[in-house]
């Protein structure tokens, strides 16, 4: 057991911004870098330990899960859990062990803390074609020659700017050449890009209210001005936004599944925003983060695809439709400026990996993407019914849940102005995750709601169980 | 059009792993680089030739805007598509020349041309330990886990800041924790970093002339004001910096081999740089991008480890000690400046892929990465000498080499205002690779000279060959 209970591991602070999760791995880390752990030491059951400094099971869960992620503790079943026996006092934190640092090869590879049940932003981890992935890998890097060590176009690779271009026309009706294909990190990058190469400081950008919060971030940093424009029905209300600033250089939007509210941008309102757009010489900037996950009827078509004087700029990114790790996105810009944002390309940040860019062209061309989109069509419609119908059965008298026609996670309506938030930070300290709906928003009436991602809850038991830790939250 | 419908040219097959735009593609490119379809040849239409293979229009387009895209053909309105009339069939840029083109299973794969002679920025890519790193690749690969592939630390996996700050405490002096560390994409990477977090459109600051052009471009593209600032035998003047704009907010310097001069930053001048920062609360970026490479005694503790106040932000590169397709770099803050940085990183690009941080990470850590830099520390001061023997004995004459004490380049002195630029032109007109060193100052007397990377060069014969061809250039 933990000799003498080391003053500070077993004290939380709800006001440390910190989850408690976080608390506990963080105290253990540093109990066992100061040697106050030492080796072989057995540390306290889950179930001890929540008792002890009275937090709910989950949070110590999640902090175990964490510490034996990096190689901190082991777990030994019947023997309990245990301080790794091969460690050094010093070698996590401190950098002067580092060379071998845990004597693990790939201590490194398993850095991550499990993802957290209901965490937005993430596709089925569990369904992801790993063995393919890994073979693909394997034949790039055998296959290395000399000059694939260079550096690679910044714009992309024009296998994966190829394949992409081929993609978009098959899946989202984009035609487009691969010289207006530009591949990034992901879509805060992409944002980088269109941010540098289109605006000044100062300029105006129309964004979705209630809206993703980091397009808001990225325009504050570059000294713009988010304008909120509501989203009812139909989507972003065109009207609103000319009323509220017609000189708006730019608008961002989500037209697909709009962002948070899962519903897509109406025929008349694309048209509205394509003229306006036309009229004032204004861009939109159309974020197609997940386009191809439409459950009822077909993905509608990329609002680039009605684009005809080149005013859309269209972001997509691998991240929800592989796995975010990858770090790949794409840009795709109208002709006329495909010259300004390549040699903006080369400057800002010089590309991404060759490795990452030819397996993943390879992953497209040999099929297995378009399969992996059709298979995870289908997981995700029954994840998603799945997710809705045990968060129903256990909350549905306090929860108005929402099953959107797409998406990657549900809209689950609270009353309460505001209600949402103290909830939601419950629950990301009991070791669940939900946003709240209101912080997605600047309207002083923003609705109460919780987002949360239905991709990696396998059945409906499962969103039950969860469904209860919630209940007893509330 | 097609003479006589080349063989294989118009039968395309569903079995191959490949797509149809892609063997059509594949198709043409061959006929071009075989001589089949010749400069200026009429190729069909896209209808044309949709219709005679029986696929759709969209499948020819992709082809045709891909080969367009690669300069294979031109779109000339009514007169039809042609064959580019400027296409030497094995023009060492078309990569129908690259190294085994259409032998090979990933076409991507071979995207780049082969390296120059004498090209700037490069390692010794026939020297990088490919098996290796592929062995490395694939044990990451296989041992992947579902939390592997969620959002990696978007200011860089633990294990690889924990390595980094190993190494730099060890090779180049400085004390940092892997906090203060920050993975990047590269170098324009990393100031795009510390710009936006550290600076304003307005703000001048310091730079080398000559210095490095794209810290220039960085610095413009941000809206700040670059002061060039002279360089001497003992590296950047502060005096004249502190006479040409006191009020600077930092100073980007290359204290170990000066960019491209490769003189080192004298004791007395780093310690006047830290004054002139310490005193006006200015920064010092230390751009120290192969300062492993010293040829004469040992190569010198970073400018950082001197560092008392927090005032230096170092910025290295694993482009240069180890290949720049792996896009990765790092940048050490002060460590009250890590949270600052931290926020920033999540911002603006949300970090690099976990597969190429880990493999790294796994090179650090077993000792590969050690033994690299020394066996690349003697073949570089073999090369150096090799080719400097080899363009003395040939261009002694007309050329004054400056064999450094450090870096991966040769300065080549030559008289004449501005006479580098024309023989540096030909020389890239002519396949071969040189910087002006003209091109890299502002300074009206700026010296003449070409700047010659020798890292790619084997053998002094190897170096009399390409010097004769310069020879016939000038």
């Amino acid at each position: 057991m933990i000799p003498a209970r080391p003053e500070g591991l077993l004290t939380l602070s709800d006001s440390s911004g910190d989850p408690l999760y976080r608390q506990v791995y963080e105290r253990f880390r540093g109990a066992i870098a100061e040697g106050t752990l030492k080796p072989g030491d057995r540390i306290p059951s889950v179930r001890a330990l929540a008792k002890d400094i009275g937090v709910a099971r989950g949070t110590i869960e999640v902090a175990y899960s964490l510490l034996a992620a990096e190689g901190y503790i082991q777990a030994r079943g019947q023997a309990g859990t245990i301080v790794a026996p091969n460690l050094q006092p010093q070698a996590p934190a401190a950098p002067a062990a580092a060379p071998k640092p845990l004597a693990r090869p790939q201590g490194e590879w398993t850095h991550h803390p499990t993802p957290l049940p209901f965490q937005m932003g993430l596709p089925a981890l569990d369904a992801f074609p790993r063995k393919i992935w890994a073979r693909l890998g394997a034949r790039h890097l055998r296959s290395l020659q000399p000059p694939d060590l260079a550096y690679p176009e910044s714009r992309g690779l024009l296998a994966l700017r190829t394949a992409t271009a081929a993609y978009l026309q098959v899946a989202r009706g984009i035609q487009c050449a691969p010289s207006q294909v530009f591949i990034t990190s992901g879509y805060n990058n992409t944002m980088q890009l269109v941010l540098q190469a289109l605006f000044k400081p100062g300029d105006s950008v129309w964004v979705e209210d209630p809206g993703y919060p980091p397009t808001r971030a990225q325009l504050a940093q570059a000294g713009m001005q988010a304008v909120p424009v509501p989203v009812d029905g139909e989507g972003m209300v065109v009207e609103a936004g000319i009323a509220a600033e017609p000189r708006a250089r730019a608008a961002v939007v989500t037209p697909a599944h709009q962002s948070p509210l899962c519903l897509s941008l109406s025929l008349p309102r694309r048209q509205a925003l394509l003229d306006w757009a036309e009229r004032s010489n204004a861009w939109i900037v159309e974020d197609d983060y997940d386009g191809e996950y439409r459950y009822v009827g077909r993905p509608l078509p990329a609002l680039k695809s009605l684009d005809r004087q080149g005013r859309v700029l269209y972001a997509g990114t691998f991240s929800k439709v592989l796995f975010p790790g990858l770090r790949l996105a794409y840009l795709v810009v109208p002709q006329e400026q495909a010259a300004r944002f390549e040699r903006l390309c080369a400057l800002l940040a010089g590309g991404a990996p060759a490795l990452t860019q030819g397996i993943l062209a390879s992953f497209i061309n040999e099929g297995h993407f378009g399969r992996h989109i059709q298979r995870m069509r289908r997981l995700y419609s029954d994840r998603r019914d799945a997710t809705a119908a045990g968060l129903s059965a256990v909350l549905g008298a306090r929860l108005r849940i929402e099953p959107q026609p797409g998406g990657m996670h549900l809209v689950a309506r609270m009353e309460g102005r505001q209600a949402d938030r103290a909830l939601a930070a419950r629950m990301v300290e009991n070791g669940l995750y939900a946003h709240a709906l209101s912080r997605w928003s600047e309207a002083p009436d923003a609705q109460s709601g919780l987002l949360m991602s239905f991709t990696n809850i396998v059945s409906a038991e499962q969103a039950e169980q969860l469904a209860r830790r919630i209940l007893q939250l509330m």
